[in-house]
């Protein structure tokens, strides 16, 4: 009753590996989702593993992934060489959005793409951000992850050409509690270019800026 | 049963002239307001009277008021004579934002506080913004007034010294429509100095900007 | 008090031409703005320029425009000459997309972008989008509308390569209305390489296209 | 002052059995119900009944019933003997749907019927669902279990006859949290044959699913 | 561009006859899909046809429909002969709620089903409602129909075997306002055996009750 | 299939004469209700009878009904002489409420309850609340009016001894828009002894008054 | 900094002895409110007093309160002998409602009122409602207590003639959880005489219980 | 990657000292934090610093800082001397609120702001507030603490000429839970002179009550 099967098909039609979100599934199944994608010889991303669910999975497992904390993901398989740099840029309004920013550059990484990650320019001290926008508009696609009132969207989209992705951030309290108020500010920013992903959702970020920088590693 | 009495002891106790909200109010209720308000030679500021509504008035009232539509204030007794100019700065994000920017002009000048009106320097061209910091900055209390996401807010109150009163205003769509976002955004700001009235409230910003001036004109 | 001063520096920043969003502006703010532009020779693009306030611009002003009413746009100076074709496919859920669909088509358009249009492709007859989809992958970006549960956008993105950008619609009843589940819809999406702009919001889906596509026409 | 009559003459009236929500309840409180029961003969279902509060339940009590923690269901009196199979399918998005779809099959289990299980069919990989859509197809009812954005209910409405019963789930992050998003989806979905129950009711569907196979096993 | 094509495969597949929501579809698009049938000799089923839009469609149209302004229902083709009576029984909660109850009511007897329609039958005056309650026993479906605070779904849940339908009425105010509160106090129900549909959703319900009482007529 | 019956046997179950809610209902319908009450012999009173709608009854119903515009009531067979006086004390927070004010001094007046009626004491003016609070603690209850804020309740609760019965008004704009602040505001009140009904709710505040000062007029 | 009075004067203005509401206070605070009450020789109600706060106050402050824990409710000084019986009726919709109606009965008899308590009589078996309906009749108000949907409040206020206090329970799921539904459903209900309080606010209730049934034991 | 740096600059810019908002920050980011400011010399306030997370930073970093708990704030470099006093009042709705209180007393103390603090002068008590309300007129600026239904930004507002600041207090349940109700209720409060900030932003009111005092202790 509790069999299932992971899609690896899903790869080929949509040019994207294997990735498993942890956070709904139990260490059990984790274990099963592990051990099956190392007996087929395949790599997989793990995302939104907390470190506590990540010390109860088995030790084989544990000793086959390269987990990373702060990130919450695990790589079965290793991380793949970087084959492009400099063409995602992720940038935070925080400390505090570091652990999306590393969720989108472990997701790149393991896809090949090298990211540049700039963290703590934001738009309550506008200087830092227009200190490095130069360097920012090299790339060809934009991650901007912020929580709060998610000025930082609407600011950046106004300074440089390529697509925006707006990743809302669950930082806050009051009104901003939960990153409602950042991702109501990213979609409702009247600056162009700006696309939104769910709140916290740095893996999401990652996968459509690879479908914008341009076709899978591996034709299909 | 319809009768009432306007609170003319308010202004003894509070410092503020007497102001009437005419939206939920009908064309006779607020003829019988400006009637009074005559009859006792008193001075009124009427506010929320759209035009419509105005047209319905008695022909008496009507030429006793002085009306500007774009504001929907309309006036009893005059404005009053500028006593002081360039201490209230009025910031607007884009044109739609002016009806409620001239509701809060208006305001002021009803009790002598010429402001000024900047209209159209929202962060989406952040230069047009910049450009004008300076000028911005020889003010005491700045009125930011924005509506979308509301990103102007956060930007203004990370360049100036003085507070800075937002104004949500209840345009855009989607996400944006009845200015909840604009509001949220600056409630969830994480620039200091910034604190916020009700959405189109630029009535109310224009009076706590008055009491953050300076004491009432007529001391109590 | 009511001058105000168009952004033309902002192409040059960012890479588009002046667009000018006529909801929430009088027609005789548009009448203004398109006055300038036409003194300055330069190209415009209005978007929620609903036709009954179309018919209130001046003469002069509706002469100038070549306005289309079912997108609820017009265009000063022309649309381009079609430089692209085929990189933007626009997928619609049902004929009551329509609006939006052509929105972001004669957005496309005045860039020089010529989309591909499918409308009534919806997930309720599966057969009618897998029938197509060979169609659709074609394409560098998708732009998907759909309105009511938006089940479109997650179907979609598990089937094509490239960068679907979603577009909630403002279509439905009940808990349906105004968009929101559509727009939750898409943001809560398991599907990958799929982003969202706000509702209704053709034209930011198209301009967020162009950025997608390649580098502006004109270099900065 | 804290007695209470359990209602044995619903089942007659309604034709259900006795079953107990045990979540809003103390465990001295679930103790006494199955005391109740087991004095009288009766058996009884007990959901939502959480592995932690099971373990705090009498020796008594946790020996006379069989207890299943992935579905948080107990059972007095033992499960029915299957008097019918197959005419009730659950299908899952998802392995986190997991305990709700055995939440399912275990009180129709209860009831004689013995439903099929199916896990892990989403619409990210619509192929998985295409494959077994003959399959699904041969049953009078489907239990369509789904949480993030609940595309998987409209997909499968318009590919089967039978009436879709859906179970959104409280599954998801950001603005899937609660299950909200996949519950607006089914509601707002344009496909026929779907209706909905409360989030993660899958004891509810069970129930729904019972009335629309049949008139209850024992006339009344 | 404007073309499009209705979904006649989808008929086979999933039992239904075509249907067309009109609420978001101008005069226009109905008049072309309404020529389209008629050309190709099918029935249609028209909802949510406000009886000011079908004053506006062509005349060969209107003469061709058979129209039911209650309801705002039309019909191409005619109703079908009734094949089955007493099968749905349809509950209303008071008068108000009538139009969605013929709505329910005309998609029946469009597909040869008679219901029974039992109108202000709600709570408010609980006798009225156990004086009918035999006759409602007799049913295998019933649709019930109510909105403000919605106790009728669970009070008539608890007292039949068959399944219940649950269809949120938008009538009401302050907190009732659009049939929230109905659709929740559905959904939260404690009483078993019932299913909600979409607010207003009589169409929906017919569908689905359609399903319930048997298989499509027409083999497929 | 239109029929429907009035619950004349609802008075005598729960005291109350018969009300009919006229917002959800067509003026036909109006027509036939007052018809049959006259029929009869019976008193009735219509609320939420907008004054458009009031002109589209029937010629006999018009003059059969004695109606009264602000609070939107008509009342068939006459109010009842008053029996008590003095009970009942109304209490508004400002013009605006007027309206709702008269619905319950109505719906109290057909039951032979005159009430006292307080226009324009809200707390904004505090001390002309506190001017009057000697004479509105002579009432045995207090039916509080107010919108915005609806910090009415909490000092008014305070400051008496008998139940006050708070009725949110929606009146207001932004965050107040509707009445949901009011109603918040009434619930979440800490004061003692306040008691909410539904926004605008001025009948249901009338006749739960009418409940808590004596037993019904006529006993059952 | 942190000194505090307690409002002996409130008593004599609103006839009410002194309540606690300890869920937001530390027990520090605690503490320090009952040892000024001992010390002035004055009685104290406390409520949502969590057992695990209570076993972290002072020994002497344990040693002098009555504490229940189901109700989280404590008394300083020992309940009042009761000086009324049947006048007030608690009616439960499920076992689960049992901490509120406690805490309302408990409340009650710390004024001298001995309330009449019916647990479990909610409308999904509507027979044990009516079979206890003579009784509840009898009484002055009665308190109603009902999560999930609410539907307890309107049929009972619809078979009694004395007033009916809604207490909406935050008991539920999904769409219930909270209590958000209940409290909609007692505030949108279709019957008269019904008035709520606050989510959970047995303690209020059991004041306007107070109030409504006569003036408070010692004069003022 | 985990580098960054802090916005030494902002202060010369905004005339605030640098402020740390912990909560959202690891212990080791905060550790860092402070390393970083000790190393320069420099002053903090650490705010929003739960007592458990202060007890894991470093030996080195406890020692280093002023810690209070109650308001969860720290300070590195000492507080200011008192420069001004009896410019600021901090007037409480109760003793809960007294944690936010010292958050804006200790804010302003180290700014060299000496602030005023009442707690417990809540409007349920209408006679503490107006009993201290000539002193509390003696100030310049009034924050306003209060949770539940907030009724005493309204009262406050109406008695005093200074601007009241508004903090919502998340303190409640019910519809009370969260601050919510008391957030809508200051910002749509009809006195006027009220300014809002976020909920239990008492760090945000302090520094709009130091911009509204007068200019920064240092020259800029």
């Amino acid at each position: 009753m509790a069999e299932f099967t992971l899609d690896w098909a899903r790869a080929a039609r949509t040019g994207a590996s294997e990735a498993v979100l942890c956070e709904p599934k139990t260490a059990t199944q984790i274990d099963a989702i592990v051990e099956h994608a190392r007996a087929d010889g395949r790599r997989l991303l793990l995302t939104r593993l907390a470190e506590r669910k990540f010390r109860r999975l088995a030790a084989d497992a544990r000793a086959a992934l390269d987990y990373e904390p702060r990130s919450r993901t695990a790589v079965l398989g290793g991380l793949a060489a970087a084959r492009h740099r400099e063409r995602v840029a992720i940038v935070c309004g925080g400390t505090s959005d570091a652990p999306v920013a590393l969720e989108a550059a472990r997701t790149l990484a393991f896809e090949g793409e090298e990211a540049t990650l700039m963290i703590d320019v934001g738009v309550a001290g506008l200087w830092r951000l227009l200190d490095r926008i130069d360097e920012i508009r090299r790339h060809r696609v934009v991650i901007a992850i912020a929580g709060m009132e998610g000025a930082l969207f609407s600011v950046l989209a106004g300074l440089v050409h390529c697509p925006v992705l707006a990743v809302p951030r669950s930082v806050g309290y009051g009104v901003g509690q939960g990153g409602r108020t950042a991702l109501r500010a990213a979609l409702a920013s009247c600056a162009s270019g700006l696309v939104v992903v769910n709140i916290d959702n740095g893996f999401g970020a990652a996968h459509a800026a690879l479908r914008m920088v341009g076709p899978p590693a591996v034709p299909s």
